[in-house]
């Protein structure tokens, strides 16, 4: 037997108006009653894998020991493997598509120590069709995992090297600017970008990173000066800002205003950053960001 | 004394916005803190009883033991009953309106073994209004029952046979083809027929269910070549399949697309079905699925 | 040592597409893994302090003891205060902004018996940005009062007297009419004014508010019959109701249909209410309803 867990907590991709969340909610307190769940969201876009493995990357840290079940799953059915991964030292396993949306958020926790394809059909659920391996065959496996039932019982091991891995874009400085994403646009239009305080240290320099100094962001032709700034209700009104988040990473933000509005920003479009007074090239203590790693930053 | 309950899943037409489904769980919690809520869904459209009575239908089976709270009820207030429907030898208990939205759930269990309507003002909160059932009338049901009230205590007993009937429309084999109807368009755009392999073999033959068979498919004047296919990510991009979905029905489906709105369909659009290559009308082995019962799926 | 809760609720501005709202839940899971956790809503309006208040102070009666956890904080990071706010003879605590969104709650349960700002970070997560006060302040904070620790080691005491008030308007009686104002546009369309029966009858005269009886309402130039009722299926088809609604107060309705679509009305705009066949500035026993408090009705 392996270690029980009493949480699950959940991502997908299966949105709120249909019952897929809650028939995961229901084969998983069917199963195993004694555990509780936790939604992050079930918002992410449909298909969407890059930014279920962002939202689940970020949220990481914050989730309370016991299993993961992610699912945005555009292969469902096909030869994409179903895995649960487990991480730091068995207090955690992440049960989803081997598709990369488990990966950054298994690198935030420090990386795998085992992991197996669920291929053991006694721990599915028969079903008339293969369409729903969310209530099919991962549900059942965070249910079954909450019981005790070990790792290797779900399934044949997997090389956790072999697993497909996430992609995360990295910044890069060049003779025009550091050229940076947006990984993310929330609810509130806040942008952010790919750059911590380290990549925009060494591609600006350190002075750039203290409250109030000026960056210059080009998107595409056009070009807009930017404000560091620690909060939004710091910002003038109207006024961009460059705000440290919550994550250790920069956004685009506006107070009491969405930043992707008044920009036209989406996820995935490129935003350069340059100093306001010279050109960026120039500076920065030669630094090539593209070798820094971009991570999520851990908790304490 | 009845049986006590652990367990309440919740389905209802109340969104996210306002704080009307919190309000269910927090009349339960206060009432029956031993209870773990489970939503199904509350992003049934305003006032669609149908939509909703299909989603539970379709949920059902999965549901862990104890009660189901159920709310589309544009009659409120009025003279429809509320009532409470014992299924599954008392392992469950189904409360909502008496309009259809629980029927199709029931029959799914195997029926219904007794029924009262809540008329027992014992049971209720206090209230300023008659608009909010569900937090006066359902959801303080729903918390006794898990006390161990008998059902009977609720109010005045109620035939089952009497008890409003919930409407799922059967497809007719006509003589250019099987007319079929969407019953459903998931968040992915997925349009689930009212044909399963049974009425499909019935109406176009048993070949027809093989992976890879082709099946015209007729909306109104427009013709769309199909392939029957058990997953979405065999199907060739662009092109339009025919899966069997997971509760073993046929969905109008795409690769990573929304077939609703590649096929501009809603819930309710009339589809018809025939083989590529011959009149419809004159194959099947004269079977009439008319009267042919669909039946959602149990599950094992 | 304080008091311990087991439930947290939670309303927020986070939304359902972001992982927001479930870092709060896996936050106080985390540090509180014996609490149950309910969700009213996540779906305020960003930044919309007062349509936050409003739902928290309608739910408030229902929810059960514990922790209240509110985060609507258009000034997150900035001088505003984080408070915690006893309640009920300690029965409760409000966690959240001190911006108003607390207030009307707070009125609601009889007002407040101490408040502490959360000014201790030893109750804090260590955060990269001062971004997320509802992961980094405002639910460990939750989590902490459930674990029994005692509301003043939180941080600094607040005079009650001194948090910020909640604003709700209160109607007006004028020589053309009682000029009332919408509060909430609910999912149904449903349009609560800031009246209730002793506002109206106040206004209008007692007979007003008897089943029936006809109201003309004044949106800017236009003007509409309706008709008080008990229920929505009690409406004509197409007719204009003044439905008494689950909260006491006068809701303008339409039977399976949104009034606030067929009057194009919205939170926050005004409506003139006159008696259907004289000047209502001549009717009512000349009560001045501004100085009536409205205040949304407790249960029981």
């Amino acid at each position: 037997m392996g270690r029980r867990f009493d949480t699950v907590t959940l991502l997908t991709d299966y949105g709120y108006t249909d019952e897929f969340a809650g028939v995961l909610h229901s084969v998983v307190r069917d199963l195993a009653p004694h555990v509780a769940l936790v939604d992050l969201t079930h918002g992410i876009a449909p298909f969407d894998v890059r930014a279920g493995a962002l939202a689940l990357a970020r949220a990481i840290p914050y989730v309370a020991e016991g299993v993961v079940l992610a699912v945005v799953d555009p292969g469902v059915g096909t030869s994409r493997r179903a895995v649960a991964i487990e991480v730091a030292d068995g207090a955690g396993v992440l049960v989803g598509p081997d598709n990369g949306l488990l990966a950054p958020a298994v690198a935030v926790t420090g990386g795998a120590s085992r992991a197996v394809a669920l291929d053991n059909p006694d721990y599915h659920l028969a079903t008339a069709g293969a369409t729903f391996a969310g209530r099919d065959v991962f549900a059942p496996a965070a249910a079954h995992l909450c019981l005790g039932v070990d790792l290797d019982a779900l399934g044949s091991a997997v090389d956790p090297a072999l697993l497909v891995p996430g992609l995360v874009p990295l910044p890069r400085q060049e003779a025009d600017g550091l050229h940076a994403e947006v990984l993310w646009v929330d609810r509130f239009g806040n942008c952010q970008l790919n750059v911590g305080p380290d990549e925009l240290a060494g591609g600006l320099g350190a002075a750039i990173t203290t409250e109030g100094a000026v960056v210059t962001i080009a998107l595409g032709a056009e070009r807009r000066a930017t404000r560091v700034a620690s909060t939004f209700g710091g910002l003038p009104a109207g006024s961009i800002g460059l705000v440290l988040d919550s994550h250790g990473m920069y956004a685009l933000a506006m107070d009491q205003r969405s930043a992707a509005a008044e920009l036209s920003l989406a996820q995935g479009d490129a935003v350069t950053l340059t100093e306001a007074t010279e050109p960026a090239g120039a500076s920065g203590p030669g630094a090539d960001p593209v070798s820094s790693p971009i991570e999520l930053r851990r908790r304490r």
